[in-house]
């Protein structure tokens, strides 16, 4: 699972772990196209906003290999990297990954040397984004208790990264530290990360895991079952407004509610500074089947509208901190953010 | 859908409209015996509080027939009528309707003169909570602005009831009096009878309804979308404390959160007033397979337990109004609850 994303240079082939099919199957799905990668990335195959970026990365190496069949190939290129960077519109690393692979591509370069860097700067992204998961843990396993059950939603784990996970992270690296932690995994219909990738990898990592369905939250957190909260992130504002999975800002009120910290934990890249807030970060819908079709089979009537927001936006006072590479940002996070910015290397 | 509970006195069966299987197939289980009414009370061939009353009134007949069979009946019936009883934990209706039955039986009335009493009552249970239903449409309509969208939670409708609803009561009356009114059906996890019953009841009703899974009530509050949130009730307290299907405590805070008026429709019938306050209202836990599977198929993985309470407690405070067949209840509930039982002919 570590090795959920591969990237196979000799047989120029993106390897993905198909999260679709966790947890029944482990199966691979191998992107030789661009189309291949968007596809991947619009049906899920890959998600979670880290290893998107880290897909989209290799997948501008795929571009770059597709294109390179035409002699005039820089402008095909152009095209082919516009329809990576546009697969999907919530989370920011993957803009920020195809950014920043474009920034490294001189109009004089031949594709042979631009290959040679882009390969180098894919596995640099991929290798910076899980030292970053690994710091975050280190700052966030301070957070919590020996003891302390975290109620986390969506997956932000492993399978959502280069490998070790954001919210999970930190969990994982507060079990490395002797902690006794336990999770409470939200099943975070429609599309049930929780339920199928959360579980499924805590599951594996020996981590006490137990999946509840979304609307008993509130249930838990009265009953005192909720030390923490922990979530991941597609798109953080320039003022700490994230945008994370749908569910995660009716988490962030219910936590309030209860007196109970409320955690996002995510890496630089997915802090988009460019947004003063997050009311223009867009917000994906997605196909109604995802609600009214359960393994095939419909569950709704024909003809019923359904409402699919794939995200919702949490405002950044509902938040107690975001772990980040950098240490825990806290309010103003105008100030903290950009202070964790200027702390980084720039890249 | 009016008669989704049919006592056919003369082939001594009581048939129930199967609700696992809608919307795709309308389906009856016939029941003939006492353990065949306790099988579809628990596998929830039919649900919804008052439904589950009048379902078990006329189980106690099933019984009375069954038992009747027997030179000693009457002991063998004491204890199927307490089968009925336990058959579920967490609705009132259920020990209400078994329990009105049993005072009419009285020590010296033979098998026939019981049975004639008991089917007559089994009846008045049915038409009473009809017309209930229907008055507290009438009240819970004036509520309702032309225009507004309606949140509702799990199902409260026809197919919860004897045939017109308790929350979409409402909603059925406010249309009848002209009012443009939608609904936004939320999901209801684990079993999706918002999904499957709320959306297809309502859409066969003509009333436009939109499906959402449960972790959008935030967002679609927090963007507007919602002006008043209505749920049923499984059982209330004296004091206003209601046990209602899983999430609706969640939904109680967050519209809370957002300003929206959150109410209880529901008749007397459901509130249990030896019961100071909903602290020791049991919670039903169901099988973790509601969540583990879906449409036959599992979807978390192996040996992962699972937290499945069917019910969660919404606290007084958080309730607008109870909307019931003696009007509109406001808070302090105690003083209204006990208000509306002394207006009520006592049964």
């Amino acid at each position: 699972m570590e090795n959920h994303i591969q990237f196979l240079s000799a047989a120029k082939v993106l390897a993905l772990l198909d999260q679709r099919r966790l947890p029944e199957r482990e199966e691979y799905v191998f992107c030789r196209t661009t189309a291949d990668v968007v596809q991947a990335l619009q049906n899920m195959t890959v998600r979670g906003a880290p290893a998107i970026g880290v897909s989209a990365a290799f997948g501008c190496v795929l571009a770059a290999w597709e294109a390179g069949a035409l002699r005039n190939w820089r402008p095909r290129l152009k095209i082919l990297l516009r329809e990576i960077l546009e697969a999907r519109p919530t989370a920011v690393n993957l803009a920020w990954a195809v950014d920043r692979m474009r920034r490294l591509w001189k109009p004089e370069d031949s594709l042979e040397r631009l290959l040679e860097i882009w390969i180098r700067e894919a596995e640099a992204i991929r290798e910076e984004d899980l030292a970053a998961n690994r710091r975050m843990g280190a700052y966030g396993a301070a957070l919590i208790a020996d003891g302390e059950t975290v109620m986390t939603h969506c997956n932000a784990g492993r399978l959502a990264t280069a490998g070790f996970g954001t919210a999970l992270g930190v969990v994982y690296a507060a079990m490395e530290s002797g902690k006794n932690i336990r999770v409470i995994a939200n099943e975070t219909r429609p599309v049930l990360q929780g339920a199928r990738l959360t579980a499924y990898e805590l599951n594996m990592a020996g981590v006490p895991v137990t999946i509840a369905c979304d609307s008993a939250c509130a249930l838990l957190m009265r009953r005192g079952m909720v030390h923490k909260v922990l979530a991941g992130a597609d798109r953080i504002a320039a003022n700490g407004d994230t945008v994370n999975k749908i569910g995660t800002y009716g988490l962030a009120l219910l936590a309030r509610a209860h007196k109970i910290p409320f955690y996002i934990a995510a890496p630089l890249s997915t802090i988009d500074r460019n947004l003063p807030d997050g009311e223009s970060i867009p917000l994906e819908e997605r196909s109604s089947q995802e609600v009214t079709h359960l393994a095939g089979v419909r569950i709704a009537p024909e003809g019923v509208p359904v409402l699919n927001y794939a995200f919702d936006l949490t405002p950044a006072e509902l938040i107690t901190g975001i772990i980040t590479e950098q240490g825990i940002l806290r309010a103003p996070y105008g100030q903290s953010i950009a202070g964790a910015f200027a702390a980084e290397p720039s890249k």
